[in-house]
């Protein structure tokens, strides 16, 4: 198995809210699925794809239970500055994310916040000096 | 905010553990902090950064309440062939992964199972005829 992601797959409550909720951030779609029985939203991610799906098709078709609420995943944005993290984080807010944590330095040497998306998923958005953000919008570890 | 994603943190009950599962499918370490009050393992895939780390300090830093089990988000794995797909569920099982769906033909016109980690984090193997699976291992829709 390569080192590597293809896809990560939100679970939704509603695929439309959660489709404008990204495109309010600033995202656009891609592709999807749009039919009388089933709406997958696909947003183009760098090398990867991120997809929005009814969670309960997800459970099913993910072979897991459901407890609700969080699982254990937490996704993150890096960006090149604090300054670009709160204003992340504001433009979230506007959007109608709940804001976890305000922008601080955090233990670790950066300065980071959390917005948490209409379904309960959380996205750190950290400035890591340590780390590069591309001019492609990738992010690595030097 | 641009459309990428820079790190997925996946909470884990025993870092060295799951480190161990994930470098038996093949993945290597590219970083971490390891001292006497923490350990986080970072894989580069890509151009983004998959982490491992405590679920509880993974849960208390993005402001969430935990109830357990999963919580939405499914990853995939995207290769170039029905028989790959096969291939590395064989692999995953073979390091201690729950096969959770065996590689079959899928209602939107490819082939896929899927895997649980050791931490329930399921992952789709899928061979989807309509992607791009580039030589460096990005994932496109067309």
């Amino acid at each position: 198995m390569d080192q590597r992601l293809s896809l990560i797959t939100l679970g939704v409550a509603d695929v439309a809210r959660a489709q404008a909720f990204y495109e309010a951030l600033g995202w656009h779609l891609d592709g999807g699925v749009d039919d009388e029985t089933d709406h997958v939203a696909f947003f183009q991610a760098g090398g990867l794809i991120l997809a929005l799906w009814d969670r309960a098709k997800l459970e099913a078709d993910s072979g897991v239970e459901d407890r609700g609420g969080w699982g254990g995943v937490t996704l993150a944005y890096c960006v090149r500055s604090p300054e670009e993290v709160d204003a992340v984080l504001a433009g979230a807010g506007a959007a109608g994310a709940t804001i976890a944590r305000s922008g601080a330095k955090t233990f670790w040497g950066g300065y980071s916040g959390v917005f948490i998306d209409l379904d309960g998923h959380p996205w750190e958005v950290a400035h890591n000096p340590g780390w590069t953000v591309h001019d492609d919008g990738r992010t690595t570890l030097e």
